[in-house]
């Protein structure tokens, strides 16, 4: 038993002096003495109902087997569809699923749809594979998805066609907040034919911006990966006066790559992400910035996330176009910066040498690292044990380190993002040496 | 606003059918239909407070900054000193220490003492290191720490000594359970004389053991250089008529590390940690497990956690010696395994050829990984707040994914192991195929 | 004793049969039985002239200490200055003349110039580096060269100015076709002046592309980097209907890198270098041959030196510029060959799908490999024996796989090739299955 | 052109003082200024052949396709088998013989042999696996042999049995010195049949150990993977108050990989092997070194080669015992020298840490590095031409840079091994600094 008391912590006395953080990031950016949250011990809702009478607050289910089952396993005719961009770890989902259905349950037919939702679409001729324990044996080993995967969703109604000719009972899609509407518009069409087909998703972003899944799959190893490419933009920037290492990194809304893979490097002095505005010009903007750093270090390395400072190299007068996913298409930040900082430097008189670097597609085609299959075959296995139980228009994720399940509505309702006053920035801004924000 | 009924999830009716994993598992692994327990949406204990009256539950106070600090920067010095085994990530939480004392707080002086508790004992004659962001600015690089480190506790009152010698006000540990005992009795002896000065714990185990952490440092990096050497144990057995890869790796008390890395190497058939009983004999023993998977497959990877099954190379008659940490020495079991193994297979006939890797010290020393480094980044900074607002005998724990200040005869009073019964273990049975244990 | 009857090949009767792969790619890519040519046994000079009277052939000095040098080691004060782009193993090379220097021959006195040439111009204020084998003894773990380069070659007068100013009696300069122009430049000016300062030379050449030096150091990292980068570019084709990889890699005039990456990648479908011509259009042009080999297997990867192709994109009109180290500003062949592709496809209703890598820098910047490692400290301690013995504007070369000194007028004579009828490439139409050149 | 003035060295005057190099290593060490030996610019037989008359000179035939070839492929049916302990690139080798010959000769059959020459006798009841492009396509990414290996010989005659009874007509053989002899009498059974059967060998040896072979397939792959463990030795060694690390590589009679591995590392105070004595005891022995070295830096590693040093642990009273490939079973050198450190330093009273690595099987399971996959690709490219042009009892191969045909019975005429006074072995002790021998 673990008592408050177990967890009052010892202090030396009053804090009587400013804090010289609170005073360089601003008193947002910390939190009283004496009022800083705490977290419970024990986050079950057994528990807090024990403790409690009233209402129940809102609790995930957690996710794990049961000791019955919706589907006669003899029956299930499973389906796997892995949608949009490339991410780390797509294939051990695939083999998890593949491998816990055959071998825990005696699953006897998976069909793999190939390039994504055409695949349920019978016009686009893509026949599914056969999926077997030997078949998936060592995918993990290759980065990418053996499926195959494409952009968009389809008629959600040539999709149940397809379905209901295989006689597909359980579908478990692999893919981002796009795909994720596309299987609840799926899930209507079923509702409507009266099916009993669940469709089970496993949250895939490398942007590491779902919300309720505190980690995602394959985040790991795509920021490991950047480090790798900001070490050369390091070594780079170190081997020129005035070097300039400047890494574009993915992230479109949400700057989580950019901040891991510059504490990881270690290496970075300005990290810029979509959410923290920053200005280029002005005293307190990057270029003066990197003019200051540049004059005391003689080099400097920066990292930006795609989404980042678009209003800087948009117009209103030129609406930004869409992908076939409907996400927007964003404006090279990259290449904007590299010019932008390049004519300054001229204009100033500074001779500095800027190397850019765009790593792109590398970085999400990169294996899972073993802390990512880990956390896939776990996803995966998760994953077939809420689909036997007959669950349907959820996903498995992950909240306080444990998985649960989480209603398909919920999970797009909103994005994860960095909170540029959390703690997340502050360890950014601690170890670049930047300001919160450039204004 | 988040409700309840966000939080519900879909299903396609009863659960109808017994689930084959129960039935191979046993209930006990399993969990009624409606009777998971969930996780609280918000554990914060702001958010049950404003729900519910009565009394406060057990709550871990979050880890941070304050606005307001016990120590007047300009007057800490600070010392730090790293004891007990090597561990990937020593050297990054060392450079986090030094790097937020000295620039986001402005502490002048900052010592290192060298191997372990000794260099806070005159008589040892190791002169504390100055460390400053210079000197540690590229000690992330490389495994291990530039303080050295040594085993065993030393006299806390001939630690004070130094103490008050050198005017240290805070002092930074990073160890294991061992040396959180000691710097229990440091405390003590700081006490008896009335002294101000601060003792932070960063808790350190390679074999992530320590309870209320829920993942220690270095813990990742590690079974990521287990797996490569697994993965050599594959290519052995795979390329001999009957082959066995025999793997020992860490783990006294907790099989952590085997059971991770086993999970994410894919390539393992048998699992032995110090948790779960297993025999070696009998139809449901260990040997015969292993002459069938050899029958059918060909190979066999097997890996053991050191501290497993102890009982089958120890006698009562002869009692096990203790190393100078005051830890167990413990019987080979590897060596004991290749052995019986060899003798089994001799004796049943069969021509098998056992290869044996003990990769032992080359798994702790490596570099902490991407991931690993920005954990170390964020260990580092928050016990660097929790000192400077003046907390003492406290360690930075991890708890439900937040950074957690914990109080130290917490932190020691039990250890955390795999639970067989829990969810860890299951993924392991599920991904080897091997029974819940060797009975 | 080797006779020529040891080295005598049995075989099993005439060759009567017309080989396939001479069919395939042309008489000229092979060789007549019984014309092969031999590989002496013994091709050290000394042999020959045992054998043979009459005149000395042509042949290489053999690297290596001697038992007498020119100068009193104690008072050398040595010079290094690395110049040109980056290349992996440039700091193993510092390393490794500063430890020779200073451990086997007592060399007092070392200095690092920095940013290149420009180094060793006053009027740019880059004061030299002090260099002792504490300060390099960690350099070789990162990329780079922390004496920093810069490109282009300086007044040789100037330079001559510091050296005499410093009283440098030996300098190494570490660089490729151009910097050894600029050594040669600067030995005429130190002739001119009657000085005595030897110019020794550690050829650098990413490209592979020095004759009379087999390999040089640095390649083959730099190709095992861009091996990591096809991988990607494989897995991003594999995951999309009709995907096509496309990777630019380094190889201004020589395909050295794009050759030995394919081949080690066992992944590419194309390898597009300088040394052949290709053709676009055309039934024998590359986009039919991709147009084939996507509807046989449905994806491709191609590998194109950013040196290759020129021809396509390029007009008489717009002659080329050059940068400061006098090199052609080449076209960007790979956004042509991306935009080429994607045209050709869209104008043939062919869904594809094309990503396009260009790691650029990140290649150069990766530390050296062990094997690298191992050549540099070999090029660098030859280079030191050299320069001890007096030797002057000469370079360590490698011929026949032993170190050997080159003369510097003879090293920039010509360029090292891929001989298009010559082993290598067709070790890669083998490996890729294109013809011998696409016409 | 290039003539003998061409590669004229310049020099700035004669050699006046004597070698600290000389000094150090004596003077056998080094070369007399003016008779270093030359290295001929042309070393192809034809290039002598037009210059000088008289009698050939002993020379290797170069490697490579044939215009001719003296089997029709389409009637050739083809073995490969795989002997001896495990190496990096074996697969890498399967992989390349099966696809040049299915390829680029279109030959029809391809038989893989399981568990070495056991694979090629009946009662041994392996059958064959039937080898084409898609079952080999990814085995390079694994190290190993799918083939799986066995040490040891065979009966030649039940092996030509089999031979016969498949219809083989081109048999290769992947192994080291002692395959090589098996492959010999193999031929010799054929020879006596009559039979028209190639055997055509591809030398495999870790040690790099089999004359005219300068760099063996999988060398560069397992000295990086010792790299590795040497690394965690220097980091357990500097971690501790006189650490030491001691780390066994492998190496029966060749010190090749404890000298490139220590080279490559950077980080190893003394390398052991078998080709230089080593005492002990004495003021001049191994254990008088280590203290000096340990009293000065305060930490050392040492790597010995496992042949290095038997006749300390071995008695003449009991003779050493062989194993199955009849190779002799030689003492473990790394615990005997843990032991006798320990002891001296006990018994000096000086408090020491030794901490010792046995990588053992991980270093020769990895895959092969990018540029030993090159190399296997053109030794297996030139192994099946070589088979075509009717070629037999030879294996490929390579002197002076270039890949040749080297009959079998010369390849096992003698063994490589480090010359004790030449340029590695001196580049290990400049790079280490120790002595020339421990005597």
């Amino acid at each position: 038993m673990v008592t408050p008391a177990d967890l009052a912590i010892k202090d030396l006395g009053p804090c009587r002096h400013p804090s010289p953080v609170a005073e360089k990031l601003g008193e947002k950016a910390t939190v009283y003495v004496g009022e800083a949250d705490k977290v419970l011990f024990n986050d079950r809702l057994s528990a807090v109902l024990a403790d409690a009478s009233g209402e129940r607050p809102p609790a995930f289910e957690l996710a794990g087997p049961r000791n019955r089952v919706f589907w006669d396993p003899k029956e299930v005719r499973a389906g796997i569809v892995t949608c949009g961009g490339l991410c780390p770890g797509v294939n051990n989902v695939i083999r998890g699923l593949v491998l816990t259905m055959a071998q825990s349950y005696g699953v006897p037919e998976i069909f793999g749809f190939r390039y994504g939702y055409e695949g349920l679409v019978a016009r686009f001729g893509h026949a599914p594979m056969r999926l077997d324990p030997r078949s998936v044996e060592e995918i993990h080993r290759m980065g990418g998805t053996v499926l195959g995967t494409s952009r968009g969703n389809q008629d959600p109604h040539q999709m149940v066609d397809t379905l209901e000719a295989l006689g597909i009972n359980v579908l478990f899609v692999v893919g981002g907040d796009g795909t994720i509407r596309g299987a609840m518009s799926l899930v209507r069409a079923i509702e409507e034919r009266r099916l009993s087909i669940g469709v089970v998703g496993v949250p895939k972003t490398i942007d590491n911006d779902i919300k309720f899944i505190d980690r995602s799959f394959g985040f790991e190893s795509a920021f490991a990966a950047a480090v790798d490419v900001i070490r050369s933009a390091h070594v780079e920037a170190s081997g020129a006066k005035n070097g300039i290492g400047l890494v574009k990194l993915m992230g479109r809304h949400s700057g989580f790559i950019a901040c891991a893979a510059a504490l990881a490097s270690a290496d970075v002095d300005v990290v810029l992400i979509p959410e923290v505005h920053a200005e280029l010009d002005g005293p307190c903007g990057l270029l003066a910035h990197l003019e200051r750093r540049l004059a005391r270090h003689g080099n400097a390395v920066i990292v930006v996330a795609e989404g980042a400072m678009q209003e800087h190299c948009t117009s209103s007068a030129e609406p930004m176009a869409t992908d076939l996913s409907g996400n927007l298409k964003l404006k090279d930040i990259g290449l904007f910066l590299r010019d932008r900082i390049n004519a300054h430097f001229r204009a100033r008189g500074v001779e500095a040498t800027l190397k850019y670097l765009d790593p792109s597609y590398h970085i999400r085609s990169v294996p899972a690292s073993p802390s990512d299959s880990v956390y896939c075959w776990n996803m995966a296995r998760n994953a077939v044990h809420a689909a036997m139980a007959g669950n349907t228009e959820m996903l498995i994720g992950r909240w306080h380190g444990r998985f649960v399940h989480v209603p398909m509505p919920l999970a797009v309702r909103m994005r994860k993002q960095v909170n540029p006053t959390d703690d997340l920035w502050m360890a950014v801004v601690e170890a670049t040496g930047q300001p919160l924000s450039f204004y």
